[in-house]
């Protein structure tokens, strides 16, 4: 059996749901191997039916197996509806979190004899379990991201705008045989960096600046993310206790991963150390205004959430971000994040590359600590 | 006034509603200048506000002006949900076309006293019409996408990749100052073109066949969509006859665009220019297999549809893409796309990229026709 035939099987299981129609393009990218931007899929017990449109007719036969595709003209909600029509279908599961209201709304008056049943983030659940190949789709996708950054470490020289850096990375994820960025890239420098979703600007990037470089490749679908810090000329004293604390607080989540840990409690080993420093009289547990980490896989934000107050437990398997960051509003932002898969006794750090700053001089990046 | 204030107001006329919730991230972008990618925003007749999470405490203060904006320490819709009960408010109307079935449900929930009134596409309808600021933007953005593809013709060789070319066309929509693609950029050549949403390979492409290239870039949070042909050495005689079928179809269905006319009437001058051809005893317009056209703007594709049954009738400032395309499965694609503005008496294009055919020689790319 197939990744996809087991994917499938795995999920009627889990719903036990006779019927369920499953509308979010990256749950039907799982549980089938179709890439296009429209389509519905409505799995039943014995058969899984994709219905798209006359765009994707030939790619949709192309990219799935053992799944009947049915092609409209337009907009294949219809068709979807007509199926459930004429199969007397009296349940319909449908993705609560993912499906909107007016889609919803739509079926609801075409299939009045189906009662439609809302199901919380089915897919999204087995999807937090990476499979050894998904695990390996991962990691190259981590391997190409940290090369992006290799290369464009050993060519980047003052006067670089953060446009300009960014561009680099990304021509990079193309041509080095990814598909592009899996989220808009942030480079990030001096007080901009405070801005945690800062996006580049066309502004050279000053001396004794530090900057944010948070990238991410898309290769075979999977997603890469990595932070990483660069400098030009060596930091001032401020900058060193953010980039330590930072780096120790990363660490610190990272020992704490391994199966049955609850998330929270990987997110509370990296504020503690953060409590531990402060600048001027502020603790830097303060400054640390997200959460510790995300799933990834198909998308770039999956589950699980390292979080506070999240309980749930780590699995092996499982592939999160862990990326502290401290933000000090005007002056400065300082993240460090890597990729980490959940093994049977512990935990894998994907991310190849160095945590440690780069410090650039007048002639280019050269390594610091 | 300001363009945002303007916009707000043109909401509460159009809706009369005494209260809005505004669940889209572009649709909070065009009425309140926040880029960030989480928030949910509440529109009252008086006043607007903003709730979003820690990530964005100070980019959503610079970004906005005369909006109120709440942070919350994660998800912020409890905060929006808090807001709505000490309003006391009765009805509150949310985006039924963009509201997932989940939120709708908590939100249902948490108000007991207020009626849920679902509301179908009232921002999209407004930013149909583009101001005339809206209008440069995305000239701009179209002048960016032009002079993209202008150097990479310059420099394209034969034995490139569909991924460098890709590439080097992406790297330019940052470099020339942009943010990024407004889609996955398409470059497809040979029988891979005939899927129109094809993804690049890394595949050298072949003398003697037909390349679609499809890209868009972001310049200010404005799309931009050119589609144009290249080939490396000349066409044969099919290839023209498809070239040269679609390249009067496009301007068949540009020559009809002007304020008044139904966009069904624009979708079916193109398809009666390609009925006019065969090949190999086939009608050219049962392989087009896609709709005319589509709006664009803050996204990629916004109304309206230029496509068979929409009675919708153009408008001045609405701006669409243009963008017939033939498919022979097996063999070739060729689509021809440009944007255009509907203007008081007819239309603009906007794109200024010759739509000839690229012929790719020894030494480079040279113009054809």
């Amino acid at each position: 059996m197939d990744e996809f035939a087991a994917r499938l099987r795995a999920l009627r299981e889990r719903t036990r749901a006779k019927a369920l129609y499953v509308s979010a393009l990256p749950n039907i990218r799982y549980l089938t191997g179709f890439t296009g931007s429209a389509g519905h899929l409505l799995v039943e017990p014995e058969q899984a039916t994709l219905f798209t449109d006359g765009r994707y007719r030939t790619q949709a036969r192309e990219q799935t197996d053992g799944v009947v595709v049915e092609v409209s003209a337009g907009d294949s909600r219809p068709a979807l509806a007509a199926s459930v029509r004429s199969l007397r279908l009296k349940r319909l599961g449908f993705e609560a979190n993912r499906l909107d209201y007016e889609t919803h709304s739509f079926l609801d008056g075409e299939l009045p004899h189906c009662r439609l049943v809302p199901l919380k983030a089915e897919v999204e659940s087995l999807r937090q379990i990476k499979s050894a190949a998904e695990v390996e789709a991962i990691r190259r996708a981590v391997d190409l991201n940290s090369k992006a950054f290799d290369e464009v470490c050993s060519i980047v020289e003052p006067g670089w705008t953060e446009s300009r850096l960014a561009a680099e990375l990304e021509y990079r994820f193309r041509s080095l045989g990814g598909e592009g960025p899996a989220f808009p890239t942030i480079v990030a420098s001096g007080a901009h960096g405070a801005l945690p979703h800062a996006q580049p600007r066309p502004e050279a990037i000053k001396p004794q600046s530090l900057v944010v470089i948070d990238q991410g490749a898309i290769l075979d679908g999977y997603c890469s993310d990595m932070t990483r810090m660069i400098a030009i000329g060596h930091p001032d004293e401020t900058q060193n206790k953010l980039l330590q604390a930072v780096l120790e607080a990363q660490e610190a989540a990272i020992d704490a991963i391994r199966p049955g840990v609850e998330c929270r409690t990987v997110d509370s080993r990296a504020r503690q150390v953060l409590r531990l420093t402060t600048v001027g009289g502020t603790r830097l547990d303060t400054m640390f205004t997200h959460s510790t980490g995300h799933g990834l896989g198909l998308e770039i934000h999956e589950g699980p959430r390292i979080a506070p107050r999240q309980r749930q437990k780590l699995q092996a398997g499982m592939v999160v971000t862990v990326e502290p960051g401290v933000y000090l509003e005007g002056r400065a932002g300082v993240r460090i994040e890597d990729v980490v898969v959940v093994t049977e006794r512990g935990c894998e750090v994907l991310t190849s590359t160095s945590r440690a700053l780069r410090v650039l001089g007048e002639s280019g990046a050269s390594q610091n600590g």
